[in-house]
């Protein structure tokens, strides 16, 4: 006889964990309490690794309903510790973005909106792939520390209005092992998944609000804006059923956000843009999202109040000096916004030029960030150091026109074989034809509401 | 900016283990060194646990295609040892069931196909679920030792004709680590996946040809027809693309195979058939399986002459004088074929009696395993202990008359509340009508032979 039989009916309670997984992998949507249990039992050890890789697979193949995800969300949300910042008196909004090439919009956008009167707890990720996370970005500043405990967190935030901090291995420590999982299983790309992950942990914060930026195009982990969408639907949805209200804004991801990309260039990007100058993109993507973020806090009668009020924060130099605060509370050297010459500079740098006279009708986002990522400026394993001071700086931006011999790029690399070894892969990532591009696509492709429908 | 970006492109020449997860997961075929890389992988460690686990539930849900059924087969089957028994001079011919409430037929089979000249080296399994496996039934014979190496085991096969050991720990050793990984991850209800596991350790012996019965009903694995004879199908092409002609008997097991449910009472109920006695179906079963494994060696021109071949010998007592060799050639007691009363005997027998005259319409086979199992003759986890003497006795047959008091059924018990406790599931295992059934399923349903094409 062969061991494949049925086994005896069981009669606990709650599913067991085979059950749970049978569930998922039949299409049958499981109950909260269900869904709690799969987190709970995976923290207990009650549910192993490789069940909770099969019901990950399974999920994916799936998909899991509305229900299931917000359910999954609040479970590994209340896996750890959720902060409530009592001393924080005011609305507190953070923002996330789903990750892009060139992104250091967080850099200046909390100290910008904490300008403002909003108070911006942001706990934040280190990136894996290329050019790193907002923390990797921070550390390039001589001193911060992104490794604040929960009550100096709050007395920054409190004190200061904004912080920046990485994510405690009290927070969220259910979403650290299943995203570890996930990593390792082909499940990462699911919608549902994506969007549990990303709100257990910005969750945690004790937000009143939160205001997402969902990126879609080449250089977004969403390709198609079907697909974005849905994944902006599902976090403003998620999100506002657990009580935190959330705004989503579409944006293009199909060339590289600003003109830097590595750690230590990123932030003089963003001491620009906090200085009312640097590339209008990432400038005006910073006042966008602001703006939306004093929306939701009700700072502002209309958008373009908002944007008014915190273009006047630029101009003041009222940001700036809120980032120079937020700087030296988190220990690092607020000089920096004088003087960019503090930031870690790399040991060699070398200036690409244009082969041909033209129009520059495209940057393609990927080839740049595998250059930046080889130069040294991400990592592909989670234990890998980055080096701050390398990366890439544009240039020129589509649209531009350029000679034979205008410059396109400077890369910044630890030596002169390093930089020439990612020449070429930079160089083509640039197009130049005769004729100007034809359309130039927006930054912002759409805003998702509380209700779920894009406007 | 999120962790949830693309990784770098890999350049190794097999795909990594993530890859190959992705690969499966998004329906492309593996190729034959990526099936074989993902087996060699999980063995080595290379492929964690969870990450086999994450492939299986991806194979679960997309399926395989048939060249990856072929070459899953193939990978686990080289995992371990092949035998090739060179000292046995004849046609290597085996038997496996898909499993079935009841189904003892390996044990009178392999003997009696040994005394018309087949040689049967039989690896068997121990049950989970129900009644237990070949190995736990012969274990209920006083001395008999399934824990043969394999130059025993050669040995007996040549000297004897047949010998049924165990799985070492050297035959196909991935099967055994999917197997356990399947059986809590919700994937083990898989056709492809079913095939590599059984065909795995079956080819192992290094057979000259295999005989499958596919048990379809209520009381077998796959419950209709149709799934039944596309695990026959793909049981029978994996096996002769791997060199091992096969043919598969579809048989009924809507009720119970013979009369009796439990080890040491399905050993007396096969050492009847050998005495050509014994009920009819089990017996008949025996008969067609062996005709089969006789047609597929050559050792008869026809169905009806292999048949008769072998009715020829139960009844010259050939048969049963074959498997009393192979049980003393075991370490068994081979008295008990001349004495019943030396297989171990229960403390406590009880008759359930009809209580309405009518017609025995119907015996279901679940309720009845389930009682056998609670009774102590099968195992709910490998490291259980089945408790040889115990099960259930059948007393009538479907189509059967009865009068109110005619005996139904008889608990074979460690107590008698412990056979009181059982007594009302058994008795609801038994349909009473008034009128005789309309009809009753053939034994054999169909059959399947190497041009996969039931005939």
């Amino acid at each position: 006889m062969d061991p494949i039989v049925q086994k005896a009916p069981k009669t606990s309670p709650l599913p067991t964990p085979v059950q749970l997984i049978e569930k998922t992998r039949d299409g049958v949507e499981l109950k909260k309490d269900e869904v709690r249990a799969l987190v709970r039992g995976l923290l207990s050890g009650e549910l192993a690794d490789y069940q909770m890789s099969a019901w990950l697979m399974a999920a994916y193949l799936n998909g899991l309903s509305d229900a299931e995800m917000v359910a999954l969300t609040e479970a590994m949300l209340h896996s750890g510790e959720v902060l409530s910042m009592k001393s924080v008196r005011g609305a507190k909004i953070d923002k996330h973005s789903t990750g892009g090439v060139g992104d250091k919009v967080s850099l200046p956008l909390a100290p910008l909106v904490a300008a403002a009167g909003l108070f911006v707890p942001m706990i934040s990720g280190r990136g894996l792939g290329h050019t790193g996370g907002t923390l990797d970005k921070l550390e390039a500043i001589p001193g911060y520390n992104t490794q604040l405990d929960k009550a100096q967190f709050e007395k920054i935030v409190s004190k200061v209005g904004c912080a920046i901090i990485g994510q405690t291995p009290r927070i969220a420590p259910a979403d650290k092992k299943i995203y570890a999982l996930r990593d390792v299983t082909g499940t990462v790309a699911c919608r549902q998944l994506i969007v549990a992950s990303i709100l257990s942990k910005k969750l945690a914060a004790g937000l009143d609000g939160l205001v997402l930026d969902v990126k879609v195009g080449r250089g977004a982990f969403m390709v198609d804006k079907k697909s974005a969408t849905a994944l902006a639907r599902s976090l403003v949805e998620t999100s506002t059923a657990l009580g935190t209200p959330a705004t989503a804004l579409l944006t293009n991801m199909d060339t590289p956000l600003g003109v830097t990309i590595g750690n230590a260039l990123e932030v003089r990007e963003s001491i620009e843009i906090l200085k009312n100058e640097g590339p209008k993109d990432s400038r005006e993507l910073t006042l966008r999202l602001g703006a939306e973020m004093l929306l939701m806090a009700g700072l502002a009668p209309s958008r373009a109040a908002a944007e008014k009020k915190l273009r006047d924060l630029l101009a003041s130099g009222h940001a700036l000096e809120r980032f120079a605060r937020m700087v030296e509370a988190q220990g690092g050297d607020p000089r920096i916004v004088d003087d960019l010459n503090r930031l870690p500079k790399a040991p060699h740098r070398s200036v690409l030029f244009a082969q041909q006279k033209g129009y520059v009708v495209d940057i393609e986002p990927r080839g740049l960030a595998e250059a930046a990522l080889r130069l040294g400026a991400g990592r592909l394993r989670a234990e890998d150091r980055v080096e701050p001071s390398v990366g890439l700086e544009l240039l020129v931006r589509p649209g531009d026109e350029v000679e034979k011999g205008t410059p396109l790029a400077r890369i910044h690399a630890r030596s002169a074989s390093a930089a020439r070894a990612q020449a070429e892969l930079v160089r083509r990532s640039f197009s130049i034809a005769r004729r100007p591009p034809q359309n130039i696509t927006p930054l912002v492709l759409g805003t998702i509401t509380g209700k779920g429908r894009p406007s």
